[in-house]
């Protein structure tokens, strides 16, 4: 059979899809890490990260697929192509979870992914290229580490894995010393180098945020990703007692630090209301109401689709902070910078015309939100699809999908995929 | 012996204060609670509160002076005088402090008072009135409950003890039942009734403030202690993702409460740089780097020497919390107000003419803290001496007095105890 000129409506990969399967199976890893108010707690790298990759390996090994993992414990499910040297097609996402998050942030790309990979094997479709199921690691690792997307982070550029590695949670536990103990946590699994290529790439993501069910459609094919930049304020003025010491001899950190978020607000406001700007973490010490505050430590989330603008403004941060600390002293260090990504070309193309052939509603639709696919954009063409979720809320217990729409997306993967595979 | 009369330079009293003794005494309950810095973690009701009074109680029972506890648990170290009927003069302080705090704020007058009452005792004078020394209980109760000065509120205003009494700390342990605990851990003391008056009381103190050491005075003679209002401020928004919520749909507590400070801090500036105004706790919820911040509690501490200001520009602080709340909706909460005290009359005079007589460098001084005799004046004439600090350090380890001005402190004291005492 002719797979690529035999589609009318669902090619016999998504036809194969099954919707109760893949539902049943969000539900149960769901239970992995499950929170009184219907989430996930599932950090980065936990016992719970490793319980969930255990049971997904379970369910690839009952279908004999073959399971490896690299040195950053990104884990690989693949069904072999005819060509066994050809670079695989790929669709994944990650499988840990931020505080008392969601159970479908991550999770319902890898599952959507694995229904694919089953219904392209239920279907018996024989493809050119192997296609494999990949779980990233720590795609929330800044709930832990001051690094998110670690896993796809290395994939995209494998010189940073010696300095992933060496990261260090609150506690002092460095990300090696966790991968050490995660394996040990898994059954065998073969070793997967980090230079080895995927041909492309496609990740499917609850959307996290209200445009398609707003907009009536169940699948949103992604533009782009914004480009972001984050710093780390730290505003030191002196501790002082709040009855004793007079306005002018206080070096009072908090007023500082409400009077350069003031100043940043303004930077980062725009009338097209494109920018996103957040002050998302603010500590003050000593936090007592009776002393003048010493020192304020707070982040930036700095977040736009053009590069230019991420550049100038990004680039401004340290003298607005500078500009309104008074007699404070203030240090600014960025953490983190990614351009934006679009996604165009092979994969996003490939997506929409099989979004047509289903005959789904969808839209073309820019991610606000960070994914693994910006950094594995970096080797290979990616591209993304969303699928609704209720109200856009994410990142909280209260994360929903219909099993409707999480079966769409699943469908879509599975034909793309193919049709990638014969690329 | 007319003492009155026989005043040239020091009174027996003052003279048989031994600076020595004094030292060493604070060297020793310094110990209790001590932390590395130098400083004591000696929390209201806390086991090293217990441990402090206990001392104390050790000293005091050496003398074979009778000792007493109330219902909110101050203590009362009495020397008999001629008059067993008549309310007695007193003097103390409180020996709680601030989470890692200095070891002379309360603690200093508490052993100024003892030492001055030991030496009253050796130089053999026979006073009208009996003369206490008073452990005043939770001055620092603010570092543990939503309360300062309970022990003397009380006092002042018996009806508040239920209140005090049910105030809970965040572990949801009462006063009440730390009361229960912290007199199992005492000697035998007689029951004192709340409503049993005191005719005078002086209260020695560090300054906590540079004024008396930048002019090279020893004692402070103290004209005030500043009017307060104490707020909290909850502002609520809501959760939303940094990367996906455009501005227009946020509703940031922390945008809103930066603006609500900058409105307060523009409320309270004075030219004269008299008004205290200081947002000294604030806490971010949920506190995430990638999360809109859904809420934020903070503090307003804000004091002045003059009730019309205190009254116009609290009543204030409502509205201009209001109207810099933009989407985010703001409650405000008083928590504790207190009028301007101003020490004048009988003991404030009395202490001014011994200064003179023991030809002392002094000045008078207004108080910016909060202390015990601000609610002890509510029931009787009452009054402050300060000693120096150095750089006016307080709430910190740091703190630190001389011997010398510890003597002095007492050797004041002592003298107009006993001219008090034959009022």
């Amino acid at each position: 059979m002719n797979y690529e000129t035999s589609l009318t409506g669902l090619g016999p990969a998504a036809a194969a899809v099954r919707e109760d399967r893949l539902w049943c199976r969000l539900e149960q890893l769901g239970r992995i890490g499950a929170t009184p108010a219907g989430g996930v707690h599932r950090l980065p790298l936990s016992t719970e990260d490793g319980l969930a990759r255990r049971q997904i390996l379970q369910w690839a090994a009952a279908r004999r697929f073959a399971c490896s993992i690299d040195d950053i414990g990104n884990i690989f499910i693949r069904r072999a192509g005819l060509d066994a040297d050809a670079p695989p097609v790929a669709s994944g996402s990650h499988v840990d979870s931020q505080p008392n998050g969601g159970r479908f942030d991550g999770a319902y790309g890898v599952l959507a992914a694995l229904e694919a990979l089953e219904a392209i094997d239920d279907s018996g479709v024989a493809t050119r290229r192997p296609i494999e199921v990949v779980i990233w690691t720590a795609e929330e690792g800044g709930a832990r580490y001051e690094q998110g997307c670690m896993g796809s982070q290395v994939y995209g550029n494998p010189s940073k894995l010696p300095r992933m590695l060496a990261l260090k949670d609150s506690s002092g536990e460095s990300v090696g010393q966790c991968l050490v103990r995660l394996k040990s946590e898994l059954p065998p699994l073969e070793q997967r180098s980090l230079e080895q290529p995927i041909f492309a790439y496609i990740e499917a993501h609850i959307e996290q945020g209200p445009v398609l069910e707003e907009a009536g459609k169940s699948i949103g094919i992604v533009t782009g990703i914004q480009g972001c930049r984050y710093f780390q304020i730290d505003v030191v003025g002196e501790a002082a007692h709040a009855g004793t010491t007079p306005r002018s001899r206080r070096r009072d950190a908090l007023l500082s630090a409400c009077s350069i978020v003031k100043g940043l607000e303004k930077l980062f406001h725009d009338t097209n209301d494109v920018c996103r700007f957040t002050v998302g973490s603010f500590e003050v010490q000593p936090n007592a109401a009776m002393v003048v505050p010493e020192r304020v430590k707070f982040t930036i989330d700095f977040r736009h689709t053009q590069e230019s603008i991420i550049q100038e403004l990004g680039d401004r941060v340290a003298d607005v902070c500078e500009g309104n600390a008074g007699r404070c002293k203030v240090t600014v260090t960025e953490t983190r910078r990614a351009s934006p990504t679009e996604f165009t070309g092979l994969v996003t193309e490939k997506l929409a015309s099989v979004a047509v052939q289903h005959g789904i509603a969808y839209m073309r639709i820019p991610s606000g939100a960070g994914h693994d696919a910006r950094y594995v954009a970096e080797r290979c063409p990616s591209g993304m699809i969303f699928i609704p979720c209720l109200r856009g809320i994410s990142h909280s217990p209260d994360e929903s999908v219909t099993s409707e729409d999480a079966a769409w997306g699943a469908r879509i993967t599975a034909d793309a995929l193919v049709s990638l595979s014969q690329c």
